[in-house]
Protein backbone atom coordinates (compact mmCIF):
# COMPACT_ATOMS: atom_id res chain seq x y z
CA UNK A 1 0.00 0.00 0.00
CA UNK A 2 1.49 3.69 -0.47
CA UNK A 3 1.84 6.34 1.65
CA UNK A 4 -0.95 8.22 0.02
CA UNK A 5 -3.62 5.43 -0.19
CA UNK A 6 -2.85 4.83 3.47
CA UNK A 7 -3.22 8.68 3.91
CA UNK A 8 -6.68 8.34 1.73
CA UNK A 9 -8.01 5.84 4.00
CA UNK A 10 -7.39 7.43 7.43
CA UNK A 11 -8.76 10.93 6.54
CA UNK A 12 -12.29 9.43 5.32
CA UNK A 13 -11.74 6.44 8.03
CA UNK A 14 -13.03 4.29 4.89
CA UNK A 15 -11.10 0.94 3.67
CA UNK A 16 -11.64 1.02 0.56
CA UNK A 17 -9.98 3.78 -1.92
CA UNK A 18 -7.95 3.90 -5.03
CA UNK A 19 -4.36 5.06 -6.06
CA UNK A 20 -4.50 7.79 -8.41
CA UNK A 21 -2.35 7.48 -11.59
CA UNK A 22 0.62 10.27 -11.99
CA UNK A 23 2.74 9.98 -8.52
CA UNK A 24 6.21 10.52 -10.21
CA UNK A 25 9.10 9.97 -8.33
CA UNK A 26 10.65 12.87 -6.22
CA UNK A 27 12.93 13.93 -4.08
CA UNK A 28 12.00 15.71 -0.57
CA UNK A 29 13.23 18.69 -0.87
CA UNK A 30 10.39 18.32 -3.66
CA UNK A 31 7.86 19.23 -1.25
CA UNK A 32 8.46 22.08 -0.18
CA UNK A 33 10.14 23.34 -3.32
CA UNK A 34 6.57 22.27 -5.26
CA UNK A 35 4.81 24.69 -2.85
CA UNK A 36 7.88 27.57 -3.84
CA UNK A 37 7.43 26.61 -7.45
CA UNK A 38 4.11 27.59 -7.42
CA UNK A 39 2.96 29.46 -11.08
CA UNK A 40 -0.17 30.88 -12.56
CA UNK A 41 -1.19 28.87 -15.35
CA UNK A 42 -3.35 30.90 -17.83
CA UNK A 43 -2.48 28.40 -20.93
CA UNK A 44 -3.91 24.65 -20.94
CA UNK A 45 -4.41 22.36 -22.41
CA UNK A 46 -7.57 20.24 -23.69
CA UNK A 47 -6.39 16.98 -21.77
CA UNK A 48 -9.02 16.36 -19.04
CA UNK A 49 -8.61 16.73 -15.40
CA UNK A 50 -9.29 12.65 -14.50
CA UNK A 51 -11.40 12.12 -11.67
CA UNK A 52 -8.57 10.50 -9.54
CA UNK A 53 -7.24 13.63 -9.52
CA UNK A 54 -9.80 15.33 -8.87
CA UNK A 55 -10.48 12.83 -6.02
CA UNK A 56 -6.73 13.49 -4.46
CA UNK A 57 -7.23 17.21 -4.66
CA UNK A 58 -10.42 17.00 -2.99
CA UNK A 59 -8.77 14.49 -0.27
CA UNK A 60 -5.98 16.97 0.50
CA UNK A 61 -8.42 19.98 0.47
CA UNK A 62 -10.82 18.34 3.21
CA UNK A 63 -7.40 17.70 5.02
CA UNK A 64 -7.26 20.94 5.89
CA UNK A 65 -7.87 22.58 9.08
CA UNK A 66 -11.39 23.66 9.76
CA UNK A 67 -12.68 25.64 11.66
CA UNK A 68 -14.38 23.57 14.96
CA UNK A 69 -14.72 21.03 12.30
CA UNK A 70 -17.69 22.52 10.62
CA UNK A 71 -16.43 21.77 7.42
CA UNK A 72 -18.57 24.82 6.38
CA UNK A 73 -17.37 24.96 2.79
CA UNK A 74 -17.99 23.07 -0.73
CA UNK A 75 -16.67 23.16 -3.62
CA UNK A 76 -18.42 22.37 -7.42
CA UNK A 77 -16.69 21.29 -10.25
CA UNK A 78 -17.72 22.46 -13.86
CA UNK A 79 -16.32 20.73 -16.71
CA UNK A 80 -19.25 21.58 -19.26
CA UNK A 81 -18.24 24.11 -21.91
CA UNK A 82 -21.45 26.06 -21.98
CA UNK A 83 -21.26 26.52 -18.24
CA UNK A 84 -17.84 27.34 -17.98
CA UNK A 85 -18.36 29.83 -21.03
CA UNK A 86 -21.20 31.16 -18.98
CA UNK A 87 -19.33 31.66 -15.74
CA UNK A 88 -16.87 33.73 -18.00
CA UNK A 89 -18.88 35.67 -19.10
CA UNK A 90 -19.91 36.76 -15.68
CA UNK A 91 -16.15 36.71 -14.70
CA UNK A 92 -14.52 39.49 -17.14
CA UNK A 93 -14.56 37.05 -20.09
CA UNK A 94 -11.26 35.52 -18.70
CA UNK A 95 -10.25 32.71 -21.55
CA UNK A 96 -8.52 30.72 -19.71
CA UNK A 97 -11.94 30.10 -18.04
CA UNK A 98 -13.08 28.80 -20.93
CA UNK A 99 -9.93 27.05 -21.72
CA UNK A 100 -9.34 25.07 -18.77
CA UNK A 101 -10.79 21.50 -18.77
CA UNK A 102 -11.45 21.37 -14.89
CA UNK A 103 -12.95 24.89 -13.35
CA UNK A 104 -13.61 24.60 -9.65
CA UNK A 105 -16.02 26.82 -7.52
CA UNK A 106 -15.04 26.86 -4.07
CA UNK A 107 -17.94 27.62 -2.01
CA UNK A 108 -18.23 29.24 2.05
CA UNK A 109 -21.05 27.11 2.83
CA UNK A 110 -22.98 28.24 5.66
CA UNK A 111 -26.03 26.33 4.32
CA UNK A 112 -24.81 22.87 5.47
CA UNK A 113 -24.95 23.98 9.02
CA UNK A 114 -28.64 25.53 8.12
CA UNK A 115 -29.78 21.72 7.06
CA UNK A 116 -28.09 20.05 9.88
CA UNK A 117 -29.48 22.69 12.05
CA UNK A 118 -32.86 21.88 11.11
CA UNK A 119 -32.28 18.12 11.23
CA UNK A 120 -31.75 18.11 14.88
CA UNK A 121 -34.19 21.02 15.61
CA UNK A 122 -31.65 23.67 16.32
CA UNK A 123 -31.35 26.96 14.28
CA UNK A 124 -28.63 27.73 13.03
CA UNK A 125 -29.14 31.66 14.66
CA UNK A 126 -25.06 32.29 14.49
CA UNK A 127 -24.81 32.01 10.82
CA UNK A 128 -25.91 35.84 9.90
CA UNK A 129 -23.15 36.85 11.92
CA UNK A 130 -20.25 38.06 10.24
CA UNK A 131 -17.78 35.77 12.01
CA UNK A 132 -19.61 32.12 10.60
CA UNK A 133 -19.10 34.37 6.77
CA UNK A 134 -15.40 34.56 7.98
CA UNK A 135 -14.73 31.00 8.98
CA UNK A 136 -16.71 29.69 6.05
CA UNK A 137 -14.33 31.86 3.89
CA UNK A 138 -11.62 30.47 5.80
CA UNK A 139 -12.64 27.09 5.62
CA UNK A 140 -12.83 27.35 1.84
CA UNK A 141 -9.63 29.17 0.99
CA UNK A 142 -7.86 26.85 3.39
CA UNK A 143 -9.31 23.65 1.42
CA UNK A 144 -8.40 25.21 -2.06
CA UNK A 145 -5.16 26.14 -0.95
CA UNK A 146 -4.08 22.00 -0.46
CA UNK A 147 -6.21 21.28 -3.56
CA UNK A 148 -3.63 23.56 -5.65
CA UNK A 149 -0.24 22.20 -3.63
CA UNK A 150 -1.86 18.57 -4.82
CA UNK A 151 -2.56 19.48 -7.82
CA UNK A 152 0.82 21.21 -8.72
CA UNK A 153 2.53 17.92 -7.05
CA UNK A 154 0.80 15.80 -9.58
CA UNK A 155 2.43 17.70 -12.38
CA UNK A 156 -0.97 19.73 -13.00
CA UNK A 157 -1.28 23.82 -13.14
CA UNK A 158 -4.20 25.67 -11.56
CA UNK A 159 -5.00 29.69 -11.42
CA UNK A 160 -7.62 31.27 -8.50
CA UNK A 161 -10.21 33.73 -9.99
CA UNK A 162 -11.43 36.76 -7.67
CA UNK A 163 -13.05 37.68 -10.51
CA UNK A 164 -15.86 35.01 -9.83
CA UNK A 165 -16.85 37.56 -6.86
CA UNK A 166 -17.64 40.45 -10.06
CA UNK A 167 -21.84 38.68 -10.16
CA UNK A 168 -21.94 37.07 -6.83
CA UNK A 169 -25.83 36.44 -7.81
CA UNK A 170 -25.87 35.25 -11.45
CA UNK A 171 -22.58 32.90 -10.32
CA UNK A 172 -25.02 31.76 -7.42
CA UNK A 173 -28.22 31.22 -9.32
CA UNK A 174 -25.81 29.24 -12.56
CA UNK A 175 -24.80 26.86 -9.87
CA UNK A 176 -27.86 26.53 -8.36
CA UNK A 177 -26.61 27.38 -4.98
CA UNK A 178 -29.02 27.61 -2.23
CA UNK A 179 -29.13 30.49 0.34
CA UNK A 180 -26.13 30.77 2.51
CA UNK A 181 -23.81 29.17 -0.19
CA UNK A 182 -21.00 32.34 -1.62
CA UNK A 183 -18.56 31.35 -4.02
CA UNK A 184 -15.66 33.33 -2.82
CA UNK A 185 -13.18 32.58 -5.64
CA UNK A 186 -12.77 30.01 -8.40
CA UNK A 187 -10.27 28.02 -9.87
CA UNK A 188 -9.20 26.63 -12.96
CA UNK A 189 -7.17 23.48 -13.24
CA UNK A 190 -5.37 21.61 -15.72
CA UNK A 191 -2.17 20.99 -17.74
CA UNK A 192 -0.30 23.64 -19.17
CA UNK A 193 0.23 24.55 -22.41
CA UNK A 194 4.07 24.21 -22.25
CA UNK A 195 4.31 26.67 -25.89
CA UNK A 196 2.89 29.05 -23.67
CA UNK A 197 4.11 28.78 -19.94
CA UNK A 198 3.89 30.74 -16.86
CA UNK A 199 6.85 31.85 -15.42
CA UNK A 200 7.40 32.03 -11.34
CA UNK A 201 6.77 35.67 -9.78
CA UNK A 202 9.01 37.31 -7.71
CA UNK A 203 7.41 38.60 -4.32
CA UNK A 204 8.40 41.39 -1.97
CA UNK A 205 11.53 40.50 0.41
CA UNK A 206 10.61 38.39 3.18
CA UNK A 207 11.35 41.13 5.90
CA UNK A 208 8.84 43.38 4.47
CA UNK A 209 6.15 40.53 5.41
CA UNK A 210 7.64 38.92 8.56
CA UNK A 211 7.71 41.04 11.74
CA UNK A 212 9.46 39.70 14.82
CA UNK A 213 7.46 40.23 18.10
CA UNK A 214 5.25 43.46 16.87
CA UNK A 215 4.44 44.70 13.40
CA UNK A 216 6.98 47.88 12.48
CA UNK A 217 4.77 49.88 10.30
CA UNK A 218 6.70 51.47 7.53
CA UNK A 219 9.92 53.85 7.96
CA UNK A 220 13.30 53.90 5.77
CA UNK A 221 13.77 49.80 6.00
CA UNK A 222 10.26 49.56 3.88
CA UNK A 223 10.52 52.45 1.50
CA UNK A 224 13.50 51.20 0.63
CA UNK A 225 12.86 47.57 0.15
CA UNK A 226 9.35 48.61 -2.01
CA UNK A 227 12.12 50.48 -4.48
CA UNK A 228 13.89 47.38 -4.41
CA UNK A 229 11.01 45.23 -5.38
CA UNK A 230 10.07 47.80 -7.91
CA UNK A 231 13.43 47.03 -10.04
CA UNK A 232 12.91 43.12 -9.38
CA UNK A 233 8.97 43.52 -10.85
CA UNK A 234 10.62 45.76 -13.74
CA UNK A 235 13.36 43.20 -14.41
CA UNK A 236 10.69 40.56 -14.49
CA UNK A 237 8.33 41.96 -16.75
CA UNK A 238 11.07 42.34 -19.55
CA UNK A 239 11.81 38.54 -19.02
CA UNK A 240 8.41 38.24 -19.70
CA UNK A 241 7.96 40.83 -22.75
CA UNK A 242 5.48 42.85 -20.73
CA UNK A 243 5.06 46.46 -20.18
CA UNK A 244 7.04 48.03 -17.59
CA UNK A 245 5.86 49.19 -14.49
CA UNK A 246 5.95 50.27 -10.86
CA UNK A 247 4.44 47.72 -8.89
CA UNK A 248 3.71 50.42 -6.10
CA UNK A 249 2.10 52.49 -9.05
CA UNK A 250 0.38 48.87 -10.21
CA UNK A 251 -0.77 48.57 -6.62
CA UNK A 252 -2.19 51.90 -6.13
CA UNK A 253 -3.89 51.96 -9.08
CA UNK A 254 -5.20 48.64 -8.11
CA UNK A 255 -6.82 49.98 -5.06
CA UNK A 256 -7.25 53.74 -5.82
CA UNK A 257 -11.52 53.37 -5.38
CA UNK A 258 -14.71 51.65 -5.54
CA UNK A 259 -14.37 52.10 -9.62
CA UNK A 260 -11.39 49.87 -9.50
CA UNK A 261 -13.34 46.68 -7.87
CA UNK A 262 -14.93 45.70 -11.00
CA UNK A 263 -18.11 45.96 -9.63
CA UNK A 264 -17.41 44.45 -6.24
CA UNK A 265 -17.75 47.65 -4.23
CA UNK A 266 -21.42 46.49 -3.91
CA UNK A 267 -20.22 43.06 -2.51
CA UNK A 268 -21.72 43.72 0.84
CA UNK A 269 -25.22 43.90 -0.71
CA UNK A 270 -24.70 40.77 -2.77
CA UNK A 271 -24.09 38.90 -0.01
CA UNK A 272 -26.77 40.42 1.74
CA UNK A 273 -28.52 38.63 -0.93
CA UNK A 274 -27.20 35.60 -0.65
CA UNK A 275 -28.21 35.28 2.80
CA UNK A 276 -25.51 36.55 4.60
CA UNK A 277 -26.42 39.84 6.46
CA UNK A 278 -22.83 40.06 8.42
CA UNK A 279 -24.50 41.06 11.72
CA UNK B 1 21.94 23.10 -5.79
CA UNK B 2 18.73 21.45 -4.20
CA UNK B 3 15.95 21.55 -5.76
CA UNK B 4 14.38 23.60 -2.18
CA UNK B 5 17.45 26.25 -3.02
CA UNK B 6 16.70 26.45 -6.64
CA UNK B 7 13.26 27.29 -5.87
CA UNK B 8 13.56 29.54 -2.82
CA UNK B 9 16.08 31.99 -5.09
CA UNK B 10 13.18 31.89 -8.19
CA UNK B 11 10.70 33.11 -5.49
CA UNK B 12 12.48 36.03 -4.56
CA UNK B 13 14.68 36.65 -7.32
CA UNK B 14 17.45 36.24 -5.04
CA UNK B 15 20.60 34.21 -5.74
CA UNK B 16 21.92 34.18 -2.33
CA UNK B 17 19.25 31.37 -0.35
CA UNK B 18 20.68 28.68 2.11
CA UNK B 19 18.93 25.86 2.98
CA UNK B 20 17.13 25.02 5.66
CA UNK B 21 18.04 21.57 7.76
CA UNK B 22 15.86 18.62 8.66
CA UNK B 23 15.14 17.91 4.94
CA UNK B 24 14.69 14.20 5.25
CA UNK B 25 14.21 11.77 2.14
CA UNK B 26 10.82 11.26 1.53
CA UNK B 27 9.01 9.33 -1.33
CA UNK B 28 6.58 11.57 -4.56
CA UNK B 29 3.11 10.16 -3.28
CA UNK B 30 4.90 11.40 0.45
CA UNK B 31 3.80 15.38 -1.14
CA UNK B 32 0.38 14.63 -1.46
CA UNK B 33 -0.01 11.92 1.82
CA UNK B 34 2.05 14.86 3.68
CA UNK B 35 -1.07 17.06 3.19
CA UNK B 36 -3.72 14.30 3.54
CA UNK B 37 -1.72 13.56 7.13
CA UNK B 38 -2.73 16.41 8.70
CA UNK B 39 -3.32 16.60 12.26
CA UNK B 40 -4.23 19.58 14.66
CA UNK B 41 -1.17 19.32 16.87
CA UNK B 42 -2.05 20.81 20.79
CA UNK B 43 0.79 19.52 22.34
CA UNK B 44 4.48 20.53 21.98
CA UNK B 45 8.03 19.82 23.43
CA UNK B 46 10.15 23.16 24.28
CA UNK B 47 12.48 22.62 21.25
CA UNK B 48 12.75 26.36 19.50
CA UNK B 49 11.31 25.87 16.02
CA UNK B 50 14.81 27.45 13.89
CA UNK B 51 15.14 30.40 12.02
CA UNK B 52 15.55 28.18 8.72
CA UNK B 53 12.51 26.34 9.36
CA UNK B 54 10.80 29.97 9.89
CA UNK B 55 11.96 30.97 6.53
CA UNK B 56 11.10 28.48 4.24
CA UNK B 57 7.53 28.28 6.40
CA UNK B 58 7.80 32.14 5.10
CA UNK B 59 8.80 31.09 1.51
CA UNK B 60 6.17 29.12 0.73
CA UNK B 61 3.45 30.98 1.61
CA UNK B 62 4.67 33.98 0.04
CA UNK B 63 4.19 31.45 -2.93
CA UNK B 64 0.96 30.94 -2.84
CA UNK B 65 -1.20 32.88 -5.02
CA UNK B 66 -2.18 36.34 -4.05
CA UNK B 67 -4.68 38.47 -5.36
CA UNK B 68 -3.55 40.77 -8.29
CA UNK B 69 0.08 40.06 -7.02
CA UNK B 70 -1.25 42.97 -3.98
CA UNK B 71 0.50 40.91 -1.30
CA UNK B 72 -1.96 41.97 1.20
CA UNK B 73 -1.32 40.17 4.25
CA UNK B 74 1.92 39.97 6.89
CA UNK B 75 2.60 37.97 9.54
CA UNK B 76 4.43 38.12 13.49
CA UNK B 77 6.30 35.30 14.74
CA UNK B 78 5.82 35.59 18.57
CA UNK B 79 8.78 33.50 20.66
CA UNK B 80 8.64 35.76 23.90
CA UNK B 81 7.33 33.76 26.67
CA UNK B 82 5.21 36.78 28.44
CA UNK B 83 3.24 37.95 24.82
CA UNK B 84 2.74 34.40 24.23
CA UNK B 85 0.67 34.55 27.19
CA UNK B 86 -0.48 37.75 27.17
CA UNK B 87 -2.48 36.42 23.70
CA UNK B 88 -3.26 33.14 25.25
CA UNK B 89 -5.20 34.97 27.84
CA UNK B 90 -7.24 36.82 24.97
CA UNK B 91 -7.98 33.15 23.11
CA UNK B 92 -9.65 31.76 25.84
CA UNK B 93 -6.38 30.87 27.73
CA UNK B 94 -5.67 27.56 25.37
CA UNK B 95 -2.76 26.11 27.07
CA UNK B 96 -1.09 25.41 23.78
CA UNK B 97 -0.77 28.96 23.00
CA UNK B 98 1.73 29.31 26.12
CA UNK B 99 3.35 25.68 25.34
CA UNK B 100 4.31 25.91 21.59
CA UNK B 101 7.70 27.57 20.78
CA UNK B 102 6.65 29.74 18.09
CA UNK B 103 3.30 31.35 17.67
CA UNK B 104 2.45 32.97 14.18
CA UNK B 105 0.07 35.31 14.00
CA UNK B 106 -1.31 35.95 10.29
CA UNK B 107 -2.56 39.76 9.69
CA UNK B 108 -4.91 40.74 6.86
CA UNK B 109 -3.17 43.52 6.16
CA UNK B 110 -4.67 46.74 3.63
CA UNK B 111 -2.06 48.87 5.95
CA UNK B 112 0.68 48.02 3.53
CA UNK B 113 -1.09 49.17 0.55
CA UNK B 114 -2.37 52.50 2.42
CA UNK B 115 1.17 53.28 2.83
CA UNK B 116 2.36 52.21 -0.60
CA UNK B 117 -0.54 54.65 -1.92
CA UNK B 118 1.08 57.65 0.30
CA UNK B 119 4.10 56.90 -1.15
CA UNK B 120 2.94 57.64 -4.72
CA UNK B 121 0.50 60.20 -4.17
CA UNK B 122 -2.61 58.10 -4.76
CA UNK B 123 -4.99 57.30 -2.07
CA UNK B 124 -6.29 53.45 -1.36
CA UNK B 125 -9.86 54.88 -1.41
CA UNK B 126 -10.71 51.13 -2.22
CA UNK B 127 -9.41 49.61 0.70
CA UNK B 128 -12.52 50.62 3.10
CA UNK B 129 -15.04 48.32 0.93
CA UNK B 130 -15.90 44.65 1.74
CA UNK B 131 -14.58 43.23 -1.13
CA UNK B 132 -10.62 44.45 -0.24
CA UNK B 133 -10.74 42.67 3.29
CA UNK B 134 -12.14 39.97 1.97
CA UNK B 135 -8.87 39.88 -0.25
CA UNK B 136 -6.66 40.45 2.61
CA UNK B 137 -8.14 37.67 4.32
CA UNK B 138 -8.37 35.16 1.75
CA UNK B 139 -4.40 36.42 0.77
CA UNK B 140 -3.79 35.72 4.71
CA UNK B 141 -5.43 32.19 4.36
CA UNK B 142 -3.97 30.70 1.51
CA UNK B 143 -0.01 31.92 2.68
CA UNK B 144 -1.23 30.34 5.87
CA UNK B 145 -1.88 27.28 4.50
CA UNK B 146 1.10 26.76 2.45
CA UNK B 147 3.19 27.42 5.34
CA UNK B 148 1.42 24.72 7.67
CA UNK B 149 1.75 22.34 4.36
CA UNK B 150 5.74 23.54 4.27
CA UNK B 151 6.03 22.85 8.13
CA UNK B 152 4.25 19.66 8.16
CA UNK B 153 6.74 18.63 5.71
CA UNK B 154 9.61 19.46 7.87
CA UNK B 155 8.34 17.21 10.49
CA UNK B 156 6.62 20.49 12.19
CA UNK B 157 2.93 20.35 13.71
CA UNK B 158 0.39 23.09 13.86
CA UNK B 159 -2.35 24.07 15.28
CA UNK B 160 -4.75 27.26 13.84
CA UNK B 161 -6.45 29.46 16.52
CA UNK B 162 -10.08 31.13 15.40
CA UNK B 163 -10.14 32.33 18.90
CA UNK B 164 -7.51 34.74 18.39
CA UNK B 165 -10.78 36.77 16.93
CA UNK B 166 -12.07 36.64 20.46
CA UNK B 167 -10.34 40.06 20.78
CA UNK B 168 -9.36 41.93 17.72
CA UNK B 169 -8.57 45.10 19.48
CA UNK B 170 -6.51 43.72 22.20
CA UNK B 171 -4.40 41.55 20.07
CA UNK B 172 -3.69 44.33 17.70
CA UNK B 173 -2.80 46.42 20.35
CA UNK B 174 -0.81 43.74 21.57
CA UNK B 175 1.35 43.27 18.47
CA UNK B 176 1.46 47.29 17.55
CA UNK B 177 -0.51 46.61 14.49
CA UNK B 178 -1.58 50.19 12.55
CA UNK B 179 -4.77 50.89 11.19
CA UNK B 180 -6.00 48.65 8.35
CA UNK B 181 -4.48 45.48 9.53
CA UNK B 182 -6.57 41.95 11.55
CA UNK B 183 -5.23 39.31 13.01
CA UNK B 184 -7.57 36.99 11.10
CA UNK B 185 -6.00 33.61 13.23
CA UNK B 186 -3.18 32.27 14.87
CA UNK B 187 -0.94 29.67 14.58
CA UNK B 188 0.58 27.27 17.15
CA UNK B 189 4.20 25.78 15.42
CA UNK B 190 6.24 23.23 17.32
CA UNK B 191 7.65 19.77 17.38
CA UNK B 192 4.80 17.66 18.53
CA UNK B 193 5.16 15.82 21.92
CA UNK B 194 5.37 12.35 20.79
CA UNK B 195 4.04 11.08 24.42
CA UNK B 196 0.60 13.17 23.82
CA UNK B 197 0.33 12.48 20.03
CA UNK B 198 -2.81 14.22 17.84
CA UNK B 199 -4.39 11.63 15.66
CA UNK B 200 -5.95 12.16 12.33
CA UNK B 201 -9.20 13.48 12.33
CA UNK B 202 -11.99 11.93 9.33
CA UNK B 203 -13.90 14.65 7.55
CA UNK B 204 -17.41 14.03 5.56
CA UNK B 205 -17.56 11.91 2.62
CA UNK B 206 -16.29 13.63 0.09
CA UNK B 207 -19.46 12.85 -1.85
CA UNK B 208 -21.33 15.83 0.63
CA UNK B 209 -18.49 18.81 -0.25
CA UNK B 210 -17.86 17.84 -3.92
CA UNK B 211 -20.48 18.76 -6.46
CA UNK B 212 -20.64 18.41 -10.23
CA UNK B 213 -22.09 20.81 -12.32
CA UNK B 214 -24.63 22.24 -10.21
CA UNK B 215 -25.29 22.32 -5.94
CA UNK B 216 -27.21 19.67 -5.03
CA UNK B 217 -28.55 20.96 -1.45
CA UNK B 218 -30.07 18.42 0.81
CA UNK B 219 -32.37 15.84 0.05
CA UNK B 220 -32.11 11.55 1.32
CA UNK B 221 -28.01 11.30 0.62
CA UNK B 222 -27.04 14.15 2.34
CA UNK B 223 -28.82 12.85 5.57
CA UNK B 224 -27.79 9.44 4.92
CA UNK B 225 -24.19 10.88 4.56
CA UNK B 226 -24.36 13.14 7.91
CA UNK B 227 -25.75 10.10 9.83
CA UNK B 228 -22.85 7.54 8.53
CA UNK B 229 -20.58 10.62 9.40
CA UNK B 230 -22.00 10.76 13.17
CA UNK B 231 -20.81 6.90 12.86
CA UNK B 232 -17.87 7.85 11.77
CA UNK B 233 -16.86 10.33 14.69
CA UNK B 234 -18.54 8.64 17.31
CA UNK B 235 -15.74 5.53 16.63
CA UNK B 236 -13.16 8.17 16.21
CA UNK B 237 -14.18 9.79 19.86
CA UNK B 238 -14.15 6.44 21.46
CA UNK B 239 -10.84 5.90 20.19
CA UNK B 240 -9.64 8.84 21.60
CA UNK B 241 -11.27 8.45 24.89
CA UNK B 242 -13.36 11.72 24.42
CA UNK B 243 -16.94 11.70 25.12
CA UNK B 244 -19.64 10.79 22.80
CA UNK B 245 -21.35 12.83 20.71
CA UNK B 246 -23.32 13.34 17.41
CA UNK B 247 -21.45 15.83 14.74
CA UNK B 248 -24.71 17.03 13.98
CA UNK B 249 -25.79 17.94 17.17
CA UNK B 250 -22.26 19.46 18.12
CA UNK B 251 -22.06 21.08 14.99
CA UNK B 252 -25.84 22.95 15.29
CA UNK B 253 -24.58 23.74 18.98
CA UNK B 254 -22.32 25.49 17.95
CA UNK B 255 -23.48 27.50 15.36
CA UNK B 256 -26.62 28.12 17.58
CA UNK B 257 -26.71 31.76 18.00
CA UNK B 258 -24.62 34.90 19.30
CA UNK B 259 -23.79 33.19 22.56
CA UNK B 260 -22.23 30.76 20.86
CA UNK B 261 -19.48 32.67 19.03
CA UNK B 262 -16.90 33.46 22.20
CA UNK B 263 -17.35 37.03 21.75
CA UNK B 264 -17.42 37.05 18.26
CA UNK B 265 -20.59 38.11 17.47
CA UNK B 266 -19.31 41.68 17.94
CA UNK B 267 -16.52 41.21 14.89
CA UNK B 268 -17.96 43.69 12.73
CA UNK B 269 -17.84 46.49 15.14
CA UNK B 270 -14.21 45.49 16.09
CA UNK B 271 -12.98 45.78 12.36
CA UNK B 272 -14.70 48.87 12.47
CA UNK B 273 -12.66 49.92 14.93
CA UNK B 274 -9.59 48.77 13.62
CA UNK B 275 -10.15 50.59 10.30
CA UNK B 276 -12.48 48.28 7.81
CA UNK B 277 -15.83 49.78 7.84
CA UNK B 278 -16.73 47.17 4.83
CA UNK B 279 -18.56 49.56 2.91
Amino acid sequence: MTDFVHALQRRYAQPDSATPPGWAQATPDALVASLLGHRTVRAYLPDPVSDAHLHAMLAAAQSAATSSNLQAWSVVAVRDPARKARLADLAAGQAHIRECPLLLLWIADLSRLDRVGEQVGVAAGANRYLEMFLVAVIDAALAAQNAVAAAEALGLGTCYLGAMRNHPEAVARELALPPQAFVTFGLCVGREDPARPAAVKPRLDPSLILHHEQYRAGGQAEEAGLADYNGVMRQFQASQGMPLADWTQQSATRVRGPESLSGRDRLAAALAALGFPLD
